[in-house]
């Protein structure tokens, strides 16, 4: 029992210091370790499990649209990355550089890819001659490398895992739809499978891709109100079409530089998922992504009968089609308990003799802590059923959190009073000066999240500078 | 037509010229292309999807013996590299190094993993704390890079991807378990989904991994009779525990020194499917692994009916579980056709306007040639029933080359004749000593591949140096 309370004494309480309850869980909850190379993690087996799970259903949506998976190499040789301007500029100063091949220096460093726009360029420079050789839709998984001073794990790392889809098009309209297409396969991805809303917007010119024409972002909202930019897609127009000399012939036998797009989401999303449903004892995972997502875990294990039901429920469990695991080691069912919390294992099954005798047994809510009588035989549709609840409740607690943590405002006081005491998204209208975003960010680190496809006037005037506005921007601090 | 034969064409045939039809093959076949990194690759669509079948069958039979996936950091600073005397002379003359983050020299330089045994200890160290921590039985998909001077698509190159696992045990016993588990899984999963015969043995002390006390190889033959290294399992003993100081706790509360394995599948296996199962018209693909099984190709394409239903036939081929495509492009049947058999696809269905009105069309094995008239309510069962036959003869048919390819010698002036005029694996007795290995790759370059685990006494003393001999080994010219 001295076991069981440390467990649970080990994590920070959220109201206390959310930076140190994320830190807490992500190291209870055996998401990962931290390394030699400081701001590089291992992610261990419960945390690359979300990262499969995430990666399979991704990619299922992914393909589904018509996207295939290429590699390209991890290294940019200097030259390359130069050769677009806003994009070297934006990437360069955070790059690792490699110098020696083995025994000897090379003749041209190349860095370790930040991204790989100028790779996929260099590639469809020469893959693409005609129009019959559009539309491209390439993706990669793989990982990158950008050298951050502050790192976090998950949030911001100097190596992180994601996706990153590279498309070319005959037409500029076409590369909208498509960088339009994948932002909206993200935000549904975002609500269906990880329960968590998000807003679906357009990045002000200053918050956009480097070398990026226009960027669409999904933004959602974090337990302490902070913002998570969730994803991202970019239309590029032709200029890295121009840079890079990347033209087809038409069906007119004419020159032309193809449109392209890029698209990425990264190991960050776990970071999300902690930051949008965990609580004070530790992770909860939506059903949908959770690895494990039932433990059954007998009481008085040693009793005659018991182990062997328990077993039995388990497998009724994944019959039903659960990911369920049977916790039959040699520790106290507390122990159990805290640790299925702490893994944020979305329903725990208890059974012991008592159960046994009367045909039941409890089945415990991580996201409510509710319990559910339940007898023996029904154990398996009920799991199942709740699977399907759990998912919708969470998504449904994440959406109210948000919705109660936006403020509107129209005077520049209310802004920087909402910054300091309402946490949360901030709604306000804009002139479209980046002059008022710099200002805002100056005066209550509070940055443009994005311009919503959504719409609204709630007032006639830029908050900041008072002259007419017309766009409605969610501003807000963001991780 | 002129453009059907120009396809055609553009394949140098085996007998020519094996490199040159190996390189023509992955680049018409749209496997790869090359960059402008030397020695790095883009994977094409077409390869990718290869790698993603072997992926997930390999993954599946991972999970199923217990394995758990996991991700570490791709940089290894220099002074945990060097923690291990044999491994560091292994592979430091061949890694890349990193010197510069951003802007700002490294403190300390990193090299980018050429394989990630360091990083797994150094992990293990703080993982692993008691006998209840253990086993550890962990993998990562990742790529490595290894500054290669010569280098091949697929076969050698400076990056390039894999699966690396790496566990840690109790006992000796245990980890030469877990070393024979995965290799046999190998050779398992090379037969059955690769159809590709392998022989399975133990690596002379001379041929084995930089730090391993034991090393376990499968090794393939290619069609020109070359040996292909096509995956590799190694105990490592408790050397890199005592180098990195992984101790555990056991069950009487005394520290001990866990014992590692470590096993590895690369991308390689794509050059072995290609030399092993290739022909002079390109790739042929083993159903399994083939990411589109059947082609429909529809003839006259314009007469009315002809693509509604060859579209029936993609769609019940589909139905019956096979990857299937219709080619309803604006290219000739022949240009298809040829296309069709460039890249491997194991069956094509051709349907034209008499073949409808007959209610048939034709199935035509990419592997035979072999051309069967079907009526086309079968077409979808004959269509599944034959990728179980293709897959089969195929396996019997590399296995028969194989088989035909080896010869035993008992004497050194009837190994040197092999060597010279009889391409394929020799079986022939060694001593042990690595004199002869030596002198052998001296005077004819073949190496030792392996000591099978099926030995024979073929001859009772050294082929090199006529001592007595009671190892029987594989030798050959490798790539």
């Amino acid at each position: 029992m001295a076991k069981d309370k440390k467990l649970v004494e080990a994590i920070t309480s959220m109201e206390e210091d959310f930076a140190q309850w994320y830190t807490d869980v992500v190291k209870k909850a055996e998401l990962i370790d931290y390394t030699s190379v400081k701001g590089c993690m291992v992610i261990k087996p419960a945390g690359y499990a979300i990262w499969e799970n995430i990666q399979r259903e991704l990619d299922r949506r992914f393909k589904e649209t018509g996207v295939e998976n290429v590699y390209l190499p991890m290294f940019i040789p200097e030259s390359l990355l130069q050769k677009e301007k806003d994009h070297v500029e934006g990437f360069a100063p955070e790059v690792a550089w490699v110098t020696h091949g083995g025994l000897s220096p090379l003749q041209e460093r190349m860095c370790v890819r930040p991204t790989s726009e100028t790779l996929f360029c260099d590639f469809y420079k020469n893959d693409i001659q005609s129009y019959r050789d559009l539309p491209k839709v390439y993706n990669q998984w793989c990982s990158v490398v950008r050298w951050e001073k502050e790192t976090r794990p998950f949030l911001r790392s100097r190596e992180f895992l994601w996706q990153e889809g590279h498309t070319a098009h005959a037409t500029q309209e076409e590369a909208e739809e498509r960088t339009l297409q994948m932002l909206n396969l993200y935000a549904d991805f975002c609500e269906e499978f990880l329960a968590m809303p998000v807003v679906r917007g357009r990045k002000t010119d200053k918050e956009k891709f480097a070398g990026a024409i226009a960027t669409y972002t999904i933004e959602a909202m974090m337990h302490d109100g902070k913002a998570l930019q969730s994803g991202t897609s970019h239309n590029f127009g032709d200029g890295f079409a121009r840079a890079f000399e990347i033209q087809y012939t038409d069906r007119d036998n004419k020159l032309q530089y193809v449109h392209q797009t890029s698209w990425g989401m990264t190991t960050r999303l776990i970071g999300a998922i902690i930051m949008v449903h965990g609580d004070d004892s530790g992770l909860v995972l939506p059903p949908k992504v959770a690895p494990v997502q039932a433990m059954v875990i007998p009481v008085q294990q040693h009793k005659e009968g018991v182990l062997e039901k328990a077993e039995e429920v388990r497998a009724a469990l994944a019959a039903a089609g659960l990911r369920v695991k049977l916790d039959d080691s040699e520790k106290s069912p507390g122990w159990k308990f805290s640790e299925q919390e702490m893994r944020g294992i979305p329903i725990r099954v208890e059974l012991g003799p008592k159960d046994i005798e009367n045909n039941r047994c409890v089945i415990v809510r991580r996201d409510t802590r509710e319990k559910l009588e339940v007898a023996l035989s029904d154990v398996a549709d009920q799991a199942a059923e709740l699977m399907d609840v759990i998912q919708k409740d969470m998504f449904e607690r994440a959406r109210a959190h948000r919705d109660s943590h936006i403020t509107d405002v129209k005077s520049y006081a209310a802004f920087q009073d909402a910054v300091e005491h309402k946490p949360g998204f901030i709604r306000a209208m804009w002139c479209g000066d980046e002059a008022c975003e710099n200002k805002i960010k100056e005066d209550t680190t509070a940055t443009s999240r994005c311009m919503p496809f959504a719409q609204e006037e709630i007032s006639d005037v830029c908050v900041c500078c008072g002259r007419p506005a017309h766009k409605l921007v969610y501003w807000g601090k963001a991780y």
